[in-house]
C-alpha cells in the first residue's frame, strides 16, 4: 500500500537553513509545470507566483516577516498570490463587465493558490529540496503589494523558501486520524481525551527534538494563537483590493 | 530532473466515472495520514475531513450540487472543512476567550485544508485511484452543514469523489509558465499575446478530446465565470459560522 510517493509525503518538515547550491532555472520551470498540473476550480488558474531575487526587495520582505533570515538566505522566495486580474481581464476582451468583491472569487482563487503550491512544494521535495511556507507575508500585504507591484485582484496568499537542505529536523507529529476524519457526521465526543494524549506527546516533541526545544503542548499553542486578534487588517485589505466586500 | 513524483503531479485529471472496486478503510486511513504530513499554518491543523458513506445524504447532497451523479456513485465521496472549532476549544482548556470573526483565522484554516486535501490526492494518484473535487458543495453550504452537523466555527469547503478510475480522459493543458510566474514584478505585458495563443490550443483540445467536445477558449470561459455573481450568500454564511465579519 505504501510507495515512495506516500512516504515523501508523510516525511515533510519545514527547512529554515540551506546549503549555498542554487536551484537551476529549468527546475523552477518544472516546478512550476508541476504546480500547474493541479485542479483548478472552473479552470480559473488563479494563481500568480513571483520569483523574488532582488537582495533589497527581499530584505525588505524578510523584516516586514518579523526577521525571518532564511527569506533572505534561501536560494529561492516566491511569493504566491491569488489572481483574479488575469481572468476578470477576460471579461473585457469579450465585452463582459467583471464582477468584483464575490467572497466566492476569493475562497476560488485561495484554494487554486493552495493547490498548486502544494504540488510545487512535493515536486521540490521529491527532488531533495526542502521548503519553507511563509504566512508571514500578510504581516504587510499592502506594503508586499507595492514591492512586487501588485496590480488590483492580486493578493500575495503566502511565500515560500526553496533550496537544499542544511538541516534535517524531525518529522512534527499530526493528530490522530480519528479527530480529522469523521463518519457521515461532526462527532466529536471523543475528541477532548484524543488532545489530552496527543499533548503529551506534542509536549514530549519540544522537549527531546534536537533544535529549538520549548514547554508547550499542542493545546496551549492553539490557545495562544486563537485567543488573540491576527492581522486583523486582512479584512479591510483584500477589500481594497478587489477581494470580498467590507 | 523528471522523477515519477513529478510525472504523477504532471498526469493529474478529474475522474468521474468510477469501477465498482471499493477503498478499503486502511486504505484512507493511510491517505488521510499522508494529507496529515502536510505544512500547516501556526501547528493549527485546521481540517476536518467528513466521509459520507449514507447513500440518502450522498443523494441530497448531489442534488444540491446541481445533480453530479458521480458525488453519489464513487466510492468515497469525503467532505473537506475548515476547522476552527477546535482550536478555538483549546482556549476554553485554558481559560482564554477566542476571537471570532477573523478573516486571518478564514485563510490560514481554509489553506490548511487545500494543501491537505493535495496531499491526499497526490497520495490517491500515487495508488492508482482518481478523484474529482467539488466546489459545488458551496452551491448551499447551511443545508450541507446541517447534514454533516457541522458545528460553529466549521464549514464545508469542497468536496473529493475518489475511486478507482473506469475513464481515461486526456490531460487539460495549462496556460504557459511565462503567464504565471513572474520574475520580481508582476509584469503582464506580454500576457495578452500568450493568452491568444492559449485560447487557440485550448480550443483545439476541446474540439478533438474524446468526450464532452465544446466550442470555447479559455478567456471565453473566464469572461463566463468572472462576469456573473457566483454564491453570493457565501459571504453572509461565513459570517453566521464564525469565520470573517460581515
Amino acid at each position: 500500500m505504501i510507495n515512495p510517493t506516500i512516504e515523501l509525503l508523510k516525511s515533510h518538515r519545514s527547512i529554515r537553513k540551506f546549503t549555498d547550491q542554487p536551484i537551476e532555472q529549468d527546475v523552477l520551470h518544472e516546478l512550476i509545470r508541476a504546480g500547474q498540473g493541479a485542479a483548478t476550480s472552473s479552470f480559473l488558474q488563479g494563481t500568480t507566483v513571483i520569483q523574488v531575487t532582488r537582495p533589497e526587495v527581499r530584505a525588505r520582505i524578510a523584516e516586514l516577516a518579523g526577521n525571518q533570515s532564511y527569506i533572505i538566505d534561501a536560494p529561492e522566495y516566491l511569493v504566491f498570490c491569488a489572481d483574479v486580474r488575469r481572468s476578470s481581464q477576460c471579461c473585457e476582451m469579450h465585452g463582459e463587465d467583471a464582477t468584483e468583491g464575490m467572497t466566492e472569487q476569493f475562497i476560488i482563487a485561495t484554494v487554486d493558490v493552495a493547490l498548486m503550491a502544494q504540488n510545487v512544494v512535493i515536486a521540490a521535495e521529491s527532488m531533495g529540496l526542502g521548503i519553507c511556507y511563509i504566512g508571514a507575508i500578510r504581516n504587510n500585504p499592502a506594503l508586499t503589494s507595492e514591492l512586487l507591484q501588485l496590480p488590483h485582484g492580486v493578493y500575495p496568499v503566502f511565500g515560500l523558501c526553496l533550496g537544499y537542505p542544511d538541516q534535517d529536523p524531525e518529522i512534527k507529529p499530526r493528530l490522530p486520524v480519528s479527530v480529522v476524519l469523521k463518519k457521515d457526521v461532526y462527532d466529536d465526543a471523543e475528541d477532548l481525551d484524543s488532545i489530552t494524549d496527543y499533548d503529551a506527546h506534542i509536549r514530549e516533541y519540544y522537549r527531546t527534538r534536537t533544535s529549538n526545544n520549548k514547554a508547550v503542548s499542542w493545546s496551549e499553542q492553539m490557545s495562544g494563537l486563537l485567543s488573540r486578534e491576527s492581522r486583523p487588517h486582512m479584512r479591510d485589505f483584500l477589500a481594497q483590493r478587489g477581494f470580498t466586500m467590507r
